[in-house]
């Protein structure tokens, strides 16, 4: 299941014409190993082990960036036909490659725009663009005005189309297939890397091309992390275990969250496990085309704060899905945008006690009047 | 298995010296969720989802810098006790986080070299260092001379402990524990996601923490692909098969790699895949503490040549690895080092034939008089 090379080729078009709207006369985009979206987006290009660009001009024709080791790859995916080896997005070992023919950032603009002068160059995926990029910008374009240009390229990302939808919708099947297949699996004396493995095993085993992002596994008072990495600790009884699954399909992501724990849960875990799904849905209730994000932030907080839980909220309850497991637009009290048919959040309730933490997670469609879920299967508390 | 926390603090302390060594008054250390060798070398912190920085001064203490959303994950996780959450290290789509306290670059320096003048900073890590860093860095320390300084720490990794090594050994003996499932397994009409499905169950399952590196399983005339990723093509007879598996221990890579065949190899591929396992334990031939890497190489091709393959031969022999599969040094014509005991190199060889490639990958230390390799149940041909 993947992205149709026309769809690809018409977000190029269209975002041309935002470059030119914005009074630039191109955008280097950037990608690397796993912070591959927006590169991706446009290209269906996913390098690894080295980094990549697409130079896109207002006018004239996109040209992909690659290290210099991944041209047959590059060649095989991309559906861009123009693609140039640089030692700008080589590995981070930085080798020489002695022999090896390379481009600098003058052949790229001279490819891509033969004749014309560059100005100002817009650069996207600025967060994780690398400084050999930025220094090898300003040695071969010494003339040009370089500008952080986010918003000419993601904002195209927020409205799902139809494709996407239904790589997003078989994501989050098979990061339900997972966890099904760890509620059946995982026993008292596994560690928390071995519950992984068998996630990984149903998400490629379903299809999944890779993980939608590191899988979460914890248990006990790590649990209360909002960020965190599963380690070779030994699961037990009675004890809070929380799962992050998700699988990856065409390039989109997908997260499943849920915690359980082998025994039952009481006292404040009991309370916030069962309250945390409340709010979870409250969320989702709250969700609808038209909607101001900000809106539905302050209206969570504020119910959670009337129902007295607001001292348990670690954050929440929203940000959007996609390419990324987390990408823009964020669900924030500062938002300034309304919900639109076809964007997609992941609802994300997290609440944590003095030693443990618990977080619901799950994926929403916006719709006129409401959300579709994209997962729901495991909306429940569940104890082994 | 994990480096203990004494050598960690010891590798900083180290480090502090080479800083002081260089002229610099302090480095300042990034990583992310791909590339985060560097920072977790110093601290064991591993981020996800959002990058890291460590800052050491060449006089005072280190400070672990990271984004506002892992302050329980690091310190649980770091062995440094200093820990300051900063937006630049945020997540790429770029929350606002509206009411958190974040500090800046000016805040770091006061806290790790109170009193002291921060005249000229080394950046490690700079083919990685992401934009907002560097701005960030320039907005707080205006005055401060910004240098790439990747030598002050790079050549610390390059010779490996004792612990280091014991990683080393258990990822290499995890590798071939997945290659054993998937000969075992693997079955003409499955996917290449699948098979990769089968090598992540066995890595977590024996104890591994993640992939060594992202996966490789490519089969027919993707084959000659260099750098690649698997995807939803279903394995057939009689086309060469190629796997590359790498378990992640305690922070340690490693990779096993080896052509294999539902059939018979023949032909030009039969005598490719035997030659170039003859070429890869030559290579391990030619090495050994106290030879010039540039000599391995050359002596290498040299070899190549006068048996009549050098136009089948993509590239080779050799890179460094350990925190990362490919890391410095390189082993090129270029290269300027002697080989020194408990550097560890992945012998890597690749040939190619018009419409197929193949590659044998297996781990080695250098020893006095030669080397020991950490991987070699796979170098045999097999044909399933």
């Amino acid at each position: 299941m993947n992205i149709p090379a026309s769809e690809q080729l018409a977000r190029i078009a269209e975002f041309q014409a935002r470059i030119k709207a914005a009074g630039l006369d191109a955008c280097l985009v950037h990608g690397n190993e796993s912070d591959f979206a927006n590169v991706r987006y446009l290209t269906e290009y996913w390098p690894t082990f080295e980094a990549a660009g697409v130079f896109v001009p207002a006018e004239g024709k996109p040209v992909l960036l690659i290290g210099p080791e991944s041209e047959n790859y590059a060649k095989g995916r991309s559906v861009i036909p123009d693609i140039v080896k640089m030692i700008e997005y080589r590995e981070s070992a930085e080798p020489q490659y002695p022999g090896i023919d390379v481009a600098n950032y003058k052949d790229v603009v001279e490819l891509a725009m033969p004749g014309k002068k560059l100005n100002k160059l817009g650069l996207v995926g600025f967060a994780v663009m690398s400084l050999p990029v930025y220094f090898g910008l300003q040695r071969d374009l010494p003339e040009t005005e370089l500008v952080k240009a986010d918003e000419t390229l993601l904002p195209m990302r927020f409205v799902k189309s139809e494709a996407e939808l239904a790589c997003m919708r078989r994501a989050f099947q098979i990061s339900e297939l997972a966890i099904e297949a760890i509620l059946n699996e995982m026993k008292v004396g596994m560690t928390e890397f071995q519950v992984i493995g068998i996630a990984q095993r149903e998400i490629y085993k379903h299809g999944g091309e890779y993980e939608g992002h590191a899988l979460y596994c914890f248990s006990g008072p790590r649990t209360n992390n909002a960020i965190c990495r599963p380690i070779n600790k030994v699961i037990q009884a009675n004890e809070i275990i929380q799962l992050n699954i998700g699988a990856r399909v065409g390039g989109y992501s997908s997260s499943v969250g849920l915690p359980v724990i082998f025994g039952k849960f009481s006292g404040l875990q009991k309370d916030l496990v069962e309250f945390g799904l409340k709010a979870h849905i409250k969320t989702m209730e709250l969700m609808a085309a038209g909607r101001p994000a900000a809106a539905v932030v302050k209206d969570y907080e504020a119910w959670v704060k009337e129902q007295g839980y607001d001292k348990y909220m670690l954050y929440g309850p929203c940000h959007a899905i996609g390419m990324m497991e987390v990408e823009q637009p964020w669900m924030e009290s500062v938002s300034n945008y309304n919900l639109q048919e076809n964007m997609t959040f992941q609802v994300d309730t997290f609440f944590t006690g003095n030693d443990f933490g618990l977080r619901w997670e799950n994926g929403v469609r916006i719709c006129n009047g409401g959300v579709e879920r994209l997962s729901e299967k495991f909306m429940k508390v569940i104890e082994l």
